[in-house]
């Protein structure tokens, strides 16, 4: 049993430190409950006043995170001599509320209201420029949003400690991630996708895509789902039930601990499309119902980064299933509850489409091969503009020259090229990132799992996910917000960061697909 | 056009506490939504983060309104000399505020934080002492929440200058109104009530209740629900839509301005239960729907008091939907969308099993005529504990007396008896009244509207609800929390606050149904 060194004072004040995290947590998770709400239940009428709403629990929440109380008590709290010889967790909670404080009132409000501003701007110039395929509509908006960007780049910089701004931007998605240790995992990553990639165009297997094109009632679809959350033990019926699943235009994941929802969208002519969209939002919400009960409203008792999380829904939605052992459980399970509908429909060939690997110029609907490219592509470009390096002018030339030489495809006009997703208009700049961190992360995973339950493939065959899940819990969910990323590798798999895990998974899965 | 008149001083104090105002608004309208969503959507394991998050959103809320800059804010309006110039809506706005204002600080927080814990063991012991039937269990719980209302009725009759404590706590509810008042109008429809109730239990004519307890199965009672939404105009499909209908344990209704919902309930045995309660709550909902948009986030935009919400409800519920009109029109489409399940039942047997009189042991099952039996006795009751002439231990004996006495029941236990109802163990002392007051107001309303559009019947059995809804819009809707109820009603019809109107349409009413 752990004695509590710190002075009762220290003790006192940490109690309170946590104490107004824990308002600002509920606080944070009731907003949350409001966002969910307005994507999947709000009467249209409802907007202005929704956003009303959401704009005052913000706010609130702003106030509460910059109270000079805070302030007080974390510097009250570093400056105890018991400090050093608080514990771990007490550590991390009392740095994480640091972070966050410093960032929240270092950044002038003049440059927050003013960002915000912007970016409401720059979509709107961007919703306009992607309708009229002109990027010279948008430019001058995304210019002055990157302006604004390298600003605050600037200060938190200097908050942060970090070498340059695009390090600091990084930081929000990714802590203590730099540009330079991307670009070295990325650059190797890129060569060894280019390649396998090729190799895949170059076989002679095609995978027959009719199969999954097929029309299946939403209803039918509704069941599949309820399947998929029933495999991987993501509960919404019982009475202990922690989560719901909804239907939304874009799937996705969200709530605190006790209370996770994830959604997903039916098309009625691409049943896969939801079928894992449900595997990739359960997996999201695999990880948040695993952070420790007793770190509930702390810090620490939250992700670790936008990365981790995605390493979460991307283990469980492409290393498990797309896995030809869950195809092989589930997809009987699928064939009855869709009835004639997938008549003659054989694993191996449901697999290979499950699996099919084709370069295309849009992101959002890139394989499991070709994705890291296209974000590959988008790092590049905004390390390079946030060094100054590359120009908004120059965006568009750059962009498509990074598609040709990468994915082989020509883009022909702004509107599938560089203005494709909304993220840039949005100001999120150095989000990208993290997407394919978390497959470089999931490799990593997947490296410790086959060292420690050898038998999972088995097992998963078998309709048991519970011994992958378990082993995803203890090893990554219940760190929660212990570490930072890069820490939380090391720890989990006692390796550094490194690609070749996740590129050996690759390789050996479509060199059996492909046959080569 | 009106001029503005105040001092500009004055007029930067009033939009900075309106200012204030909205805020407090947009907050509670926050909480609503998570409450909404607690009773609708809320997976079971979230209850505990929930109730966390219910307790934040209502101490930040109390936290806005107790604010001394408010304080300040009122006295230097209430005090400026161009005060009295101010146009009507904006004395009201700031007295509204005032006592809003006054009611939260001068309650101690030691007895609004005691009342809330007493109130829970208070529950806790109701639901035990029901289940068991055994009124002891609940008694001394029962006593403490009794003796902090008096307390709290003590402070508040201070405040709000009412003569007696029981007042002040009917006046939360129901400003302005008194238990003299109360008991005036009540002790007139009491008697007529009993007489009424008389006549009808002595007529030959007798309703066939099986037709309503016929089976008709979820899926189409939700049509029939969809039906009535669409008669009485209450939106919840279109584009523009402001509602929305879900399905929860109790029906309700909740929401603000642009962002209305109601619930029903469906029994299987027995669809015109929600048949009427979609009535009944779309009625409510009409109401708020109805507040001019210019006052939105005023204090002037919301509801006069609980007992003209009542009235809308029971308006739509009652004086519409069980008139022989109404179901002219609804009747035939009910029996389209219920198929064979209706076969045989015609529109007079239909119109009186709707409006069966049965004197009964529970209020929540009572009909139109005995209800307001039901909230008499609860309000004598009230009146005479509040003015130490009824003890706790006296309760059960004199509630059977009196259900013996108006209604002709005899109650067996007390579970059926004074333990019914959660409102006292929930320390809702001076609501029930307005039940009844509802009642007594949409006679009020009905006696205008015969006036003002003598061919509303006729209307409806056309299927045109728009006259009617029109005249609420107009009359009573419009005009918001801008008159307290009794100078509401004298606003509305010209006259002061009568049974007669309500008594007159009762017994022409069932006068014709039951023939005398």
């Amino acid at each position: 049993m752990g004695m509590i060194v710190m002075s009762p004072s220290t003790q006192g004040f940490y109690e309170d430190l946590l104490s107004k995290c824990k308002d600002m947590t509920v606080l944070r998770s009731a907003a949350g409950i409001v966002q969910w709400d307005m994507e999947t239940m709000m009467p249209p009428k409802g907007i202005n006043l929704r956003s009303e709403q959401l704009g005052l629990l913000d706010l609130l929440s702003h106030k509460m995170l910059t109270d000079p109380a805070i302030a007080e008590l974390l510097r009250a709290i570093e400056s105890s001599p018991s400090f050093p010889d608080m514990d771990q967790v007490q550590r991390r909670n009392v740095r994480l509320i640091r972070k966050s404080y410093d960032e929240a009132v270092k950044l002038p409000e003049a440059l927050v209201s003013g960002t915000a501003k912007q970016v409401t701007l720059s979509v709107g110039a961007w919703k306009r420029a992607k309708a009229a395929k002109d990027y010279s509509i948008f430019k001058p908006e995304l210019a002055k949003t990157i302006e604004l960007k390298k600003q605050a780049g600037d200060i938190l910089m200097r908050v942060k400690g970090t070498s340059n701004r695009y390090d600091a931007l990084i930081d929000s998605f990714e802590p203590n991630m730099t540009a330079d240790r991307v670009t070295a995992v990325f650059s190797e990553m890129r060569d060894q996708l280019i390649q396998l990639m090729r190799k895949i165009e170059a076989s002679e297997v095609k995978p027959d895509l009719s199969i999954v094109s097929r029309y299946i009632p939403m209803n039918v679809q509704r069941k599949i789902s309820a399947l998929v959350m029933q495999f991987i033990g993501f509960d919404t019926t019982s009475a202990a039930a922690g989560g719901r699943l909804d239907e939304t235009v874009h799937p996705f994941s969200t709530g605190y601990y006790d209370d996770i929802r994830i959604t997903t969208h039916y098309y009625e002519n691409r049943f896969v499309s939801s079928f894992y969209s449900v595997m990739h939002e359960g997996g999201h919400a695999l990880y948040e119902q695993g952070f420790p009960p007793e770190w509930m409203y702390q810090p620490v008792g939250s992700a670790a980064s936008y990365g981790i999380h995605e390493s979460q829904s991307r283990f469980v939605e492409n290393i498990v299933g797309r896995s030809p052992e869950c195809l092989r459980y589930l997809l009987p399970r699928i064939r009855k509850a869709t009835g004639a509908r997938l008549k003659g429909v054989g694993l191996k060939d449901f697999t290979l489409a499950a699996n099919a690997v084709t370069p295309s110029k849009i992101r959002v609907e890139a394989d499991e091969v070709t994705y890291g490219l296209h974000i590959i592509i988008r790092f590049e470009m905004e390390r390079d503009l946030f060094a100054d390096k590359l120009t908004v002018d120059e965006l568009p030339q750059v962009w498509n020259e990074k598609y040709d030489k990468y994915l082989g495809v020509s883009i022909e006009n702004d509107s599938e090229g560089v203005m494709q997703d909304t993220h840039w208009a949005s100001g999120y700049f150095g989000y990208f990132p993290s997407y394919a961190l978390g497959n470089i992360y999931s490799g990593m995973w997947l490296d410790r799992l086959e060292k420690d339950v050898p038998e999972w493939r088995q097992r998963i065959g078998r309709g048991d996910f519970a011994a992958v899940r378990d082993w995803l819990r203890q090893s990554v969910h219940s760190k929660a917000n212990l570490y930072d990323p890069e820490e939380l590798v090391q720890v989990i798999t006692g390796q550094s960061l490194k690609v070749g895990p996740f590129m050996d998974y690759l390789n050996r899965k479509y060199g059996r697909l492909y046959g080569f």
